[in-house]
């Protein structure tokens, strides 16, 4: 077993989703499920994972409900692991890893996967958008502030931010002031 | 050290992603990095990680190319580190994460962090959608097919996502008839 920090007790969404999803293992049985993979065996064909690996982390997929399990044989008895809603809306988190391995980590030939239009072929280019106003949301644009959950950690990590960049904004104004 | 496989020489850009950042504590950086903070002492108050990790960590995502490292004082010898283009670039990957964690795992009161418009305020929604027709990216909508670098691990795995498609698909005309 891998010993690391629980994020579980952050407040922080990103840490809490990094400690659902478990380990990298749990992301690449995921993009196999977006992949319409659905049994043990097609999974483990897939990632050429150890035996009890994929089983512990079916299960913690199941458990935390990303994945339902499915009887889809009685005699003998076999399961199938399908995506829930709370799977389902993982998808944007998986192609935002897939453009953004498209485009630094590719090899010099091309992208080795590309995500296409199901009725049309056409390929797509995956970006953030504000769903209400279709504005893409650059870094620059966003500004993080608290939610009604926040509690003492994000009030922290907001004005520690909000420190920073003050900071960096007054040594900016010095700097244009001495040249 | 933590000990697991090599995503490294895997085709998939989403392993290849995910080798990249190396752990949980990377992405935190990332994270941290976008909310402005940029030196070893920020990092460390804000993230409460062993400063060998931390060093470990930063050097990483510096050899990786995701953050530069930038000698803000000379005497006596202090640098910060600022994110890439690559680094900028694994933003929706964090959005994404951040729209998931608020959706299914914050507590009852509501999301700790949302994302606001920095000009007006407004809560933003993130979605991904393509960025010439804007058409929203749903798994439903988007066929994943061989890019020109793909070798025969990523054509076996469009492969046996095809036949597990097919197969499901027989299954359920199959189902239809008995009923």
């Amino acid at each position: 077993m891998i010993q690391r920090t629980s994020f579980r007790e952050m407040e922080c969404p990103i840490a809490r989703s990094l400690e659902e999803v478990g380990e990298w293992w749990s992301i690449l049985i995921l993009r196999d499920a977006f992949h319409g993979l659905r049994r043990f065996e097609e999974f483990q064909s897939s990632l050429g994972v150890a035996t009890n690996t994929l089983t512990r982390r079916l299960a913690d997929l199941v458990e935390h409900g990303l994945l339902a399990r499915r009887r889809y044989c009685e005699h003998p008895p076999r399961d199938e692991y399908v995506l829930t809603e709370k799977g389902r809306d993982f998808h944007p988190v998986l192609l935002a890893m897939l453009a953004w391995g498209n485009r630094h980590l590719a090899d010099a030939v091309g992208p080795a996967v590309l995500a296409t239009d199901a009725a049309s072929g056409a390929v797509m280019d995956p970006i953030m958008v504000d769903r209400t106003t279709l504005k893409p949301l650059s870094p620059r644009d966003i500004r993080l502030v608290e939610g009604p959950g926040a509690g003492p950690e994000i009030r922290a990590r907001i004005a520690r931010s909000d420190a920073a960049r003050a900071a960096r904004a007054k040594q900016t104004a010095a700097n244009q002031g001495t040249t």
